[in-house]
């Protein structure tokens, strides 16, 4: 196939149509990296400026109902007021993000700190960010842990990994029937180290001693070099553990770059396996969510990019051949196998989804669409004096 | 602490005594790269005359009783007489390892095979290997795999996953009461796209389904760059699934050199790991192995060398002051807690191992005691024509 | 744009017409890891037979012209017939690829030997192989070195450098008028402590000592995890040092996988640099060879199904809107010039370059008419009995 | 050997003693990452404070008479005054480092920007630089690029290294006859996708079209993973290129960690080369610096830690026989070779050096003196109010 036909997108429509991508309320701030923060114009100064910039990703691509939250860095008075704000444009609130990492406190540690009282305080704010779940609607508390040490010697790893378990626990049991936990892992940074939750299997171990409402987050560019991270998304489908993805894309360390911009053939296998293990499916409960940190790259085109790319990427997995994949397989005929999958990779999908987007009532082109509305020219005006947002303001 | 005292040295005896390193066969025969198997002279040419090298390390050092088999490569008619033949050189049989990585069958997997054909033949494999653990009075069964496709698309990872489980519960249900099964996990090759087991957490969701006889086998070389060992040490301690160590060293991919010979800091922190975890303490069930390919080295003195680089720093690792180092946990102190940690690294414990073999009845100096005893010059003279046996023969 | 239309490829053709890559007569051998060697139907069993395969990936692509020799696996009597041989099939012979590492004299090193005798041994065989060079109307001498070290200490580096240094100056003084040397590195395997020639930097250092006829060999499948490879290609086209390229890939180590096949994405970038340095302009002496293993894909189309990555991949780099991405690099604008970037990898040139095939002559789908031809079926049938040739054999 | 002995200490004396290390003025101040930047009690707030901190570490070690300044970080009004200052206190002004990557013109790159004025800015501070050098005695220039991108397509790579050459070249220029440049690489960060000055290659190639006075700067952290570092150290020393290390240590990035925390032995094989290339011979010119950030332990303790570990692993490399080394390599013995190194580096060098220390009326324990010096508590007291230093303040 070359180019994905019409009738070839009326097959896969179901299942695009059920892409839904929550995007970050810290992707609209400044961030960079410990070098350097650099400013930009009609940077968001507030939590409802930060969704109101998340409106326009979805406004332009249909792509993204849901702007995640971090707390506190987004903490408000009225949160049932910010939900109301939220919907009003569109949205909905998604994943609320805790965050131990930033204050004195948890220099050397948060839910697994040596020291109870530490452990009490990332316990209750993580407490708090339940009832903040609870006054916004939102269903999935993602748990990221900078927690670590530096030196050899520094900690004990063991009594650590079990005071994490025990605060967890804690944490599980304050969880309403409807909400979730997800337990994100990461290599390394900023612990260099040791990291107490580095990789999936210490997340899957922990999120399994505590019940089905605890899951796996998995950040594609929280990985050891090499690593086969549709592998990964397979074998915790296949568990029953993939609670949701926070996608971006990394070329050494964790990146943060616009998912799908550094290794595009990846981007499309893991879709390839998300399909494979229903992620797509009618009724999922897989969540997808940009993290991602466009350090010298405008914000909202940014992040429209990115929703794009997971969307071509995502139509390119769907029309992977399976039938004639599955023959190929069965005959171990490794080139006829290779060759399915690369032709699905290669079509050229984007004139279609256009057209299936003008026929939504959305652009055909929603990187042109943002930047013809005058919305990034307004709020370079507007948003002048005030306290940029930054990751970690 | 700048050398290891008498005092000091009577203190961690009762841990030290218990370390007994299994040796594989294999490493006695040739063994090379993709490029070339370089031959030696004195090469075994039989599973007897491996055993009968493998004595040599026992009889130097005292610190390796058992050795490890790999079927079919060291099948026998008789396995009763070569349990009789290695105990009369004071060695009992080790590990079994299965191999369904050289017959022609196995050229697209074997027991995650998509043909059942094929996964009933490799299962069969096992069950063989189970009859001669019982022949041969071993207690483990390791199965490494060398599964996996080498093109994305090339194979239904998913499918291969499960045909796994369902392969390993038939072996596990085969298991002798006192008989384990140990799982070995793999990053990567010989297949290089994907590796049905890659991971820890793969091996460690694959034995936790079968029950309490399957554990993980960590060897220490079969990690992505950068990987955290000790850390997963730790983990699978505390998880009750670390069954045994494949031992040996790499400075890039699985280069299975000497162990301790690439960093032996990183041995130091991963058997400080084994002693938090109780892998020392009285009736530990944890088995520790040398898993090592002697490409350019003379064989059995780089046995010998290896299983001395453990004994030296498991002892290093048992002189870490506990106290001192729970003191300057608890304060939060880095350096200090580092520095605890490091004086026990940097002792130099030879001198007092020295002492100690002597008052064993054992050799001041192993690898000059091996060296004098012309055991090389008379197997060198003996063992001439035949065929040596080789990795993979 | 979508897909290339036949206006945009009038604009490439001049460069896409010459494009020839260079295929290895090892590659259709038999080859494996150090695991296993799988042997296939119809393998050649002797120089003549590996032209004849090569032969049929010319025929059926136009791509393929020249075959490059491996000295001594394919030594013959009569370097002349040999010559003809392969015009008769309309192939020459291309770079002549010296090997010091599967005679026992070189387990320590071979250029770079510390013993004078061995290092005049290995200056010889590459002054055999000028000799062949000039019998066969071969331009290129490679020179891939296994040297290195196993383990710390155990070589003199420095020394080493010094004694390459001199070994190759021998070899260059020998070079005809219009022979080169390219001298290729390696990030490791098979030594594993030091490789000699490790990167692009030290063997960009040795060819400069040398003069004008002596490059840079880069192999795709030679560097650290994550090394940014067309930024190296881009240095040694602007330092006019780049000789050649071993096209394959790999998601790990060495895996001398397919080019393009473990990150197309990458081929692309690698493309566009050549494409940036001149590398595909009239005149250029930029060598293109592949140099990979089909370790358990059909041989004869996995070197089709390579060279058309090759093909494809540089029409797409061709194809970047080099005016638009001007003016995005020049107001700094990063999304869109990476979008001008984008585009060209994105857009499906492969029926066009089916087409222009046709036009020419060449078969619309070289993969399907391979198949139909009945040639594998031929040699399976044919080359029956004697050695298969393999990697070393 | 087991403890180095006083006779022993007398034969590697007159190297040891010429080990001199920079210390670094921003060591002293608040480090972190991009999650966080810790601060500490009594930080220094001005150069001036940072230079008494590192007169701390001269003054229990002896080994750091000299401290790096940064400019723009260290600037003063009266940089005679500051020379004054710090020998009065028995320290020279060591290395002055450039920065072009705070300012928010320098966002898109500085020697190597698009934009010719931008470039002439950052030469401009370089040219300042260079008068800051006269002004304090500096000899060396340290230039560390932050420059790159972080997205394919964004740049012209080939271009920006024109740009570097051009640049460099008329900073070069400026040099005096007693003043050097040193061009630091580094494999990624802050950029993600290419880095201008990326490897040794890079800078080699750089410095080596300039002349006599510009050399590489090599940070022991900025390498992809599995790099072998004592190999480029003996590559840059053998070309006559390597003008000064930063030394650090890291487990995955550029972590910052003190040097040898993370992989002693790897430092002791790059002193070990440093030997070999003559790098603590009379007369030497090869600068020896630390590059750390010590973001979550005790700034003046880790910098005294780190140089302590440089002598202790310079004292260990010195320590290595050479006859016998020397003899297992011409041998080809490379068990009796590694063991030769090995022993070295298990020798314990801490007693002899710490009786070294005090004949020559040093304290024995320079951390416990130190800690006992009651320094820390004054400046803790002192220390209030003001802005406190901070990497990048």
């Amino acid at each position: 196939m070359t180019a994905l036909s019409a009738a070839g997108l009326s097959a896969i429509a179901p299942q695009l149509e059920r892409l839904a991508i929550e995007v970050p309320s810290w992707a609209y701030g400044n961030s960079g990296t410990r070098f350097k923060v650099f400013t930009t114009p009609g940077t968001p100064r507030t939590v409802e400026e930060k969704i109101a910039d998340a409106a326009q990703v979805n406004r332009t691509t249909g792509l993204a109902p849901a702007v995640a939250l971090h707390i506190p860095w987004d903490k408000v008075d009225d949160y049932a007021a910010l939900r109301r704000y939220a919907e009003d444009l569109g949205m909905t609130i998604g994943t609320i993000n805790s965050n131990t990492f930033q204050a004195d406190q948890y220099k050397f540690g948060s839910l697994t700190h040596a020291d109870a009282k530490i452990r009490r305080a990332a316990i209750d704010h993580h407490l708090e960010c339940i009832e903040i779940m609870t006054a916004t609607g939102s269903n999935d508390l993602k748990i990221w842990l900078a927690d670590g040490t530096n030196y050899p010697g520094q900690g004990d790893m063991r009594q650590r990994q079990d005071n994490l378990a025990e605060s967890l626990a804690e944490i599980y049991a304050a969880l309403g029937d409807e909400q979730r936990m997800v337990l994100e892992y990461k290599f390394f940074e900023p612990a260099f180290y040791h990291t107490d939750v580095p990789d999936w299997g210490t997340s899957y171990a922990q999120v399994a001693a505590l019940g089905e409402k605890a899951k796996v987050c998995l950040d594609t560019g929280h990985h050891a070099p090499g690593t086969n991270i549709e592998f990964i998304v397979m074998q915790l489908l296949r568990l029953g553990k993939l609670g949701s993805f926070d996608f971006n894309s990394r070329f050494y360390a964790d990146d943060d770059l616009i998912v799908g911009a550094a290794d595009p053939f990846q981007l499309f296998r893991i879709m390839a396996e998300v399909v494979r293990g229903g992620g797509l499916d009618e009724g999922t409960d897989l969540g997808l969510m940009l993290d991602q940190c466009h350090n010298i790259e405008e914000k909202i085109p940014g992040q429209i990019r990115s929703v794009l790319n997971v969307q071509e990427m995502t139509a390119r997995a769907l029309l992977v051949d399976q039938e004639a994949l599955a023959e190929a397989r069965g005959n171990q005929d490794v080139l006829a196998a290779n060759a399915v999958f690369m032709d699905a990779f290669y079509t050229d999908v984007r004139p279609a989804l256009a057209e299936w987007r003008e026929s939504r009532g959305l652009p055909a082109d929603p990187m042109a669409a943002y930047a013809e509305s005058g919305y990034q020219a307004r709020i370079n005006e507007e948003r002048q004096g005030g306290q940029q947002a930054s990751w970690g303001a």
